[in-house]
């Protein structure tokens, strides 16, 4: 193996996301530094028994002393905090990055509670539907892409080294502007999430329909979307609010083209319908040729 | 095992869901007699090299020749020339049945093709994004409920033996009024479809985010939508004509809904969505608990 592109690495955030960033790092790299701190005290015990970082500190401050690279990783709108938690703690050259969903807004927070810090954000496009500090485990992002999105004139060198790692972890990586970004992960995760949180409680509050139909027959296409809307809502609170305005103008091109279908319906234009349902096939098989998704029918459930 | 509810099954359309059905025959009563038909020569030919059914006939007449039960496996809007298609070949005491999507315009077109049958719609509440003649496998029903909608004062003895059948086959049997059944499906299954077709055609059209972006950053969330819009578009189409009023219903409810959180996220209404975003766990945990879905986090899967 290369020398790893870090030495230590301190992780803010001890859930899904953070401890999967430890067990990764553990699995991968297992020569560097890990240490981590949550700030609830019921997330640091499991934390440690479950060994998701070397050393669970009891202080943010205490997790980030001597780290040359410290991971963000809380729900976008608990990155002002976290990152206030450091102030005063950093070592001057640490690379300061994070691992939320929307950037933007996360990067601004970072850049306003640590003026001083290099910050590099990211964003490995990556997850499941669990959270918490059990949820996490090592081959998360193998496969999967991380996005990084340096501020402009950022040092080349520095990106390399955050890629390295997330390239370490097993992760392809893909560097891009804070707002592109955000327009991607709008109409590939945020709307996605958005919609299945609305179909779900839709169903669930139907009075003609109970809620055990709902469960009893879900197999018919329903219970892909009860996956998505299980996240965590915290984090998804915290998506939506941090990432509005490209959430917002996609959901409105979103319901366009659920009106002119809405349309087709009532007109009885079968060839519309026909012409869209045909031609949105190909997309998934580009999706699996690319290694983005499983190929067996119905993601080769058991159930 | 006990007697087989019927000795010989004609199945009429062998895809997905036709050919599943006679290797479930085979496998789970291979004592019945299985024939089988369907308009594609290509299909056709297909069928007899998988041992789709027993025999493969020439005509729907030959098929249903004999046959103490017809199920006809074609989507919404074929069923009316498939069942003219058997119209005089049929057993006087055989019973018609069928598995499609929507049941009363079924319902209606098969008692209308074939005035003189006995017909017991069905529904099996399964199915994968594949179709065609390669696509079906023995287990589809196992563990999946078949809706079963026989009309007011049907007699309950062959409804039984309906039942009995695809209790064999691995089913859980439901009977239900088939107004009912359209309602139920068009939120479990019919909804969520043209969702996903909706969303995949939306990101597809983007100018700003490209389709390879769309693909890299799919494992977000959008890759889950993908499947169920890689379903048979023929199928779908007729599904959403066939059942127009209860899809539209359904549909205006989402859609004030989705303008709920919509409205939400403009007015940064945190509360709200988190609210909204917390009650949806719960019913994917009873989906799990009730076996109508894969417990492991991303469904299993292996990518």
């Amino acid at each position: 193996m290369t020398e790893a592109p870090f030495h230590h690495v301190a992780i803010i955030g001890l859930g899904l996301l953070g401890g999967s960033v430890g067990l990764a790092l553990a699995e991968y790299l297992p020569g560097v530094r890990t240490t981590g701190y949550d700030r609830a005290p019921a997330t640091r015990a499991r934390a440690a028994e479950r060994a998701l970082v070397g050393t669970v500190c009891a202080t943010a401050a205490e997790a980030v002393a001597g780290a040359d690279l410290v991971i963000f990783c809380v729900p976008p709108l608990a990155m002002d905090d976290a990152a206030r938690d450091c102030s005063g703690a950093l070592r001057p050259d640490a690379i300061v990055s994070d691992v939320g969903s929307s950037k933007v807004a996360v990067a601004r927070a970072l850049a306003d509670a640590l003026p001083e810090a290099t910050i590099i954000p990211a964003h490995p496009v990556a997850g499941t539907e669990n959270s918490g500090p059990d949820a996490g485990f090592a081959h998360l992002f193998k496969g999967r892409w991380c996005i990084i999105t340096p501020a402009d004139g950022e040092d080349p060198a520095k990106v390399e080294r955050l890629a390295a790692l997330w390239q370490a972890l097993g992760a392809r990586v893909e560097v891009m502007d804070a707002a592109h970004h955000d327009r991607v992960l709008a109409v590939t995760s945020h709307l996605p999430h958005l919609i299945a949180y609305t179909i779900v409680g839709t169903a669930s509050d139907l009075e003609e329909v109970t809620q055990s139909e709902v469960i009893k027959y879900s197999a018919g296409g329903f219970r892909d979307f009860t996956r998505i809307a299980a996240s965590d809502p915290t984090m998804w609170r915290d998506v939506f609010l941090s990432n509005k305005d490209a959430v917002l103008e996609m959901l409105q091109t979103f319901s366009e083209d659920l009106s002119e279908l809405q349309k087709a319906i009532r007109k009885g234009d079968g060839d519309t319908l026909f012409e869209h349902f045909a031609r949105t096939r190909a997309i998934r098989r580009s999706i699996i040729e690319q290694g983005q998704d499983d190929a067996r029918p119905n993601f080769g459930r058991t159930e």
